[in-house]
């Protein structure tokens, strides 16, 4: 099974370019499966989650839905059935079945579902070879994003589902990197005034990203490096989780409704903590120095109070971050979990380790509209009761970030590898 | 992977007996989940469900935990966790994993859960070749008992499970039998006076058919028949699930608040009503003398209350049923759905096709005692908001069944296989 | 205020008879307020309950719309809304607001309501002047039964509003009387056999009370006296609400999920328990000797497992009450909470303290038919998940309780005045 | 009762300046409450409100704590109890009773509460007489302007209190002014650019309006008016509850869960569509040019959507609105209600109506910084899921509303005063 998941058979090396990139990134999916059971790829262990299999199945339906039945007049639809069956939330398309009945899918079987990706992409391989139309090309590189988010997606889902299950299994073998010492905060001030953020060039971007536009700030002050394990902790044993004045008042509640005591993923055992990872659990001793992960806008913001800073806004990071090179610890590096910074110069974990929670929240930048029809669902409708995230993590392809790019979670959120970069006034 | 599920090689004939009967037992749980793949095995589709895959580990920890460990000197579990991990509700063995985490226990494999049921299987027909005591027998034929409880469990859990796929497969191949004309009711008198009811004699049964006791009934008369789709069809066009006056206040509550319009599985496409079976969905139309099945005590209440008649009480139920023979549609016809009644006199479908909700509340018998230690949470402890059944249903096991045996679920269920027979004062 | 609800001129003593039971009951309501300010009585506090001022109205509605609107051919109704308002849950008469609204009446004002009894009231005392027939003075008595009910309801729903107000005030003033000693638990056997309960006489009682039946028992023994707080401070002290073993399942559910420690009204302050009473908090070590009280059926239940005994069945009880004269702590003695049992021989507390919780499910007895038309509403139709109790408590008018009386509650429910007389076997 | 509420006696012409101005705010609570019984001031109907007597209570509360206790030596504190039963939600303070507790507080008794209030008032005026530092006059400022919001909840908990009562009371007599035409909507262009918001000068604001900043604004246009009832209907008629499209997600989910059909206090009757107020309730038609009120966000953005505009952000509504007289249909115009635009040139009902809906999400303007101590908790903590309106509507007192004033909701609130005005783009 889980070789047939990686090992399809090339067709050989006239792929290149936009089917080559097809191709690579579809492939990626797979072998993020490639650990998994079908029996694992049924999980869909807490709400924000969706099992491995319809991952599968709704990257490919993307293609599907908004590139074959489009583009190309004499495509054979896989199965009549799966235009709704594999929708998530484009009401402009069809009706779906709510979230939560996904992990009931237990047919189509894994097998019919790597048969729909087969067929979709041989589909989409010939169409792309036989060269599209800009606006197809720029469709199919939507497809392809969206297919990354739900590689990152499916990273989260997958350990939240080890997770949940009371055995704890390790999802990759092999432990995390030492995480060593970590360097002393420094800070990195910015002039501020009228500055550009947003994507204005013709690479790829979401509609959220634009239109680029005219911001001014404040000076201000990065810290050069994240958060670590070791410095929430001091958080922590500081009464972070009982003192009420270091809350909103939504986190407040959250923090006793939930009982939350620590971030997702620690756990006590024999008195000491633990942090379960994608390769299993380990002794937070010894991860002191690593980027503290799953926090929600809540504890980020919580921290950054009873440090004394502030989170940036996003503005701040883009201005900060951009032209730097879209480097560090991302899904190519194959960790799976924040690692510690590196001692030197300037911003370090800008790209990679853990998406930053900045203090925006998640709307239209002046101007914006929404891709027209269906894909207009994409970004748009969801722009209420979010907060912005920025920079990527551990489990984010590295061709799938940028500086523009706008992650959004709502603030109670946890699930997803989100971590905190400070910020502070300049006097 | 069926094959496997139900060929495993026979040792021999040299097992009779109560060896034989442990080895038919168990085979038969495995036979019910040949036509499953290991991802319909991970399905917890309701609050009531456990995934099949569940199912087939929880029942062989019953024999290890109840049996092996405590008559086995030698036995070597075969993993250290499943001991908590597959207890279902047993406080006094072990803390256990909430009910709704069953469905992402993808881990340990079903190949693992299959090496299990092997590795318990070997160890108790090892044991039971050797001979053992009578109360070890005693406690044996408890854990088939529950075996068999567990694999009518099965049956309603993958119907659930597929009936929540919005694909709604089938999980048996092949059409219900035609369920042809039906014979009108008629009616059974009975004298009614001091009665005894429970279990006196040697055979095997749970504690709570026990101390058989006097009872004392007016006389009363019960239906030849079970209540037909076609008559619960009459009620719902007399507006049966619009007036409040037909049901208990509570009913009326379930009723508003679920939406209900009809009985569980029925679903209209294209004006027409449909039934979906473990066959597949069929017609209403040509199931109209079919028993009407998965109806809450809710339902059968205002069904009994609009006919004018009434529920039969438990001790009515097995006078009436007491000495006659254990047979009609069970689990060994492989119907899977229950059948039209068939003409002639006295009390047909008393066994098989629905369980019959009574009006007794489920309570101990006077001078009821649960079983000593764990074991005593098998029934005992339920004895509250629950309405008893009698008879069995189309996936009740023959052996499993008989005229005192009581079984139970709360008002508002009705994803279990039941239904309605009338009983009638006399004047 | 509080004058004008005691003080209505009396009109002489012309009434006598059925009109001045009538004037005695409806004065008795009015009685109860008078402690109570104008906003006491609009807190609803819980689920169960429901305003004073409510009562007040609804009592008079039941008269209006059962009696006079019935029975009285000129009667002018008082207002036009008051016959949906008002009514509590008689779908048959027709669509009522939903229960938790009933705390935002704050119109129609109390001045309003208490011209609506004396509106209603004189009507019913002109009718009942000039004479009535049979069936319909049996209404009367039905609707005076009615408001006795809510006198008691009142009781519990005043308790319940003053325990959720943080100031904790008393209802009434003057200490409790001192519990003093405890007599030891004596045991009275009967010999059960064939006997009858049920209402058979000619006396007023509810529907279902009735038919007087045939009931089969075995030997049992009741306990001279009533389950104190001293004891159930030992099962506590046991551990008994950390020991799942000691619960029905849905009992230890809700001890957890509610987080009981203790009965309803319990409360810890400078580390000893008290005891909140319609006269103000308690110490607990002065109330050893009273009856536990404001149990649910699951504490009643569990209490009797630790002890070893049983609850009795309502027939057993019913069996040992029948001929006792019903006199006791009950709502005339002004305690307004249960008092510690005297010595001497035979059964104590039999009438009055708590109610009791039995064994027994509320069920139709055999042959059981609910009144025609919308009154059939009144008792039948919460026949399902409740337990019967017996006996009365210190808030039951004398005149409303007798031995043959079914009250009903669902299991985990306690703002009642509810405990505990344990049963035992006989060898 | 009502005369007491508005007639104490005034003490001379002795008070002016800043004793008067308290003597006026807190005088204008009580008459606000003139109108209402102690019953009605007891009713709390929905999750946002507050009876009306606890605001009586808690404006009280307020002074007592944050100037009495703290700039006062020699004060003593009217109730022991007091300084908790009424903190609303000051951590810092102490604990606080949960909020839908505050419908229980029949004791302490109204009568109780305006002596509460005449102490404090009594010992504010002397304190304020003997003349006050800076420091503590902004203090006093801040707790008028507290009160003054109170006053303005008190309207909103009023009408949902009366709008649960089934008979829909009104809180006032006399019909609304008639709606007549509405003019036409036009549209005033801003050049935008870099502008300054928030507060800078030294009259009194909240620390939520601080520091004034520079935004750069692209040119926009507002509407001159409000969107009217009758534009509404046209959305309504348009399908604008059923289309998924017009809708950001959490909206949508929110008309299905909630099942809105029309704005809250909208209701059919015969067929027709009437509106509720706090005069009571009229018909649409007649109200087709009064502005829509009780919108959520969400329907004020799906409105937005549908027309083909936007809400405007809230630094293009200050800018707007910057320079502009604070005069419109406020608190003492004594309408209540939203009246109909004005023909003429430029903005109209910027002030007053209803609060408007921007674009924005409620955080700290850049370098915000909450007050000091227990103070902080006022406004900084709700910066999360909530989203900013302006203007003030029909029921703000006029002199507690400015040009930079930030009021915040969440989204899918609607029972306060809430609108819409649209904003468009400029090419």
């Amino acid at each position: 099974m889980r070789k047939s998941l990686i090992e399809e058979p090339r067709t050989g090396d006239r792929f290149s370019g936009p089917a080559e990139r097809f191709r690579s990134v579809r492939r990626k999916t797979e072998e993020l499966c490639a650990p998994l059971t079908p029996e694992d790829m049924m999980v869909q262990s807490c709400e924000e989650a969706s099992p491995a299999k319809w991952h599968l199945a709704h990257t490919t339906w993307f293609f599907e839905t908004f590139l074959l039945r489009e583009f190309v007049p004499d495509y054979k639809p896989f199965h009549p059935d799966f235009y709704w069956l594999f929708n998530s939330y484009y009401n402009a398309v069809s009706d779906q079945p709510v979230k939560k009945l996904r992990g009931s899918f237990s047919r189509p079987s894994l097998d019919e579902i790597l048969a729909y990706r087969r067929h979709v992409n041989a589909a989409m391989e010939r169409w792309i070879e036989d060269g599209v139309s800009d606006e197809a090309a720029q469709r199919v590189e939507l497809g392809l994003h969206h297919e990354q988010q739900h590689q990152e997606l499916l990273a989260y889902d997958i350990k939240n589902a080890f997770w949940s299950n009371p055995l704890h299994p390790a999802y990759r073998e092999g432990a995390l990197p030492s995480a060593g010492d970590v360097p002393p905060v420094k800070w990195v001030e910015y002039n501020g005034g009228l500055v550009e953020i947003g994507q204005g060039g013709r690479g790829f971007c979401f509609d959220n990203e634009q239109p680029r536009h005219k911001v001014h700030l404040e000076p201000f002050a990065l810290a050069t490096r994240l958060v670590t394990c070791g410095e929430y902790l001091d958080f922590m044993r500081d009464g972070g989780y009982e003192r009420a004045e270091l809350w909103l008042s939504e986190g407040w509640d959250t923090v006793r409704a939930q009982g939350w005591k620590a971030p997702l993923y620690w756990f006590e055992a024999d008195g000491e903590w633990r942090v379960f990872t994608l390769r299993g659990a380990a002794d937070l001793r010894e991860m002191l120095a690593s980027p503290v992960c799953h926090m929600s806008y809540f504890e980020a913001d919580a921290f950054a109070r009873w440090a004394g800073k502030r989170l940036p806004t996003e503005a701040e990071w883009e201005t900060a971050a951009s032209g730097l090179p879209v480097e560090g610890n991302l899904l190519e590096s194959e960790v799976l979990h924040p690692a510690a910074a590196k001692d030197g110069e300037g911003l370090h974990q800008i790209f990679g380790d853990v998406w930053e929670w900045t203090a925006s929240a998640y709307l239209g930048y002046p101007g914006y509209a929404a891709l027209p029809g269906a894909l207009g669902e994409y970004n748009g409708k969801f722009m209420v009761n979010q907060m912005v995230l920025r920079g990527g993590s551990a489990v984010t392809p590295a061709s799938h970030i940028r500086s523009t790019y706008r992650n959004f979670f709502s603030p109670a959120s946890r699930w997803q590898f989100s971590g905190v970069r400070l910020a502070n006034q300049v006097n």
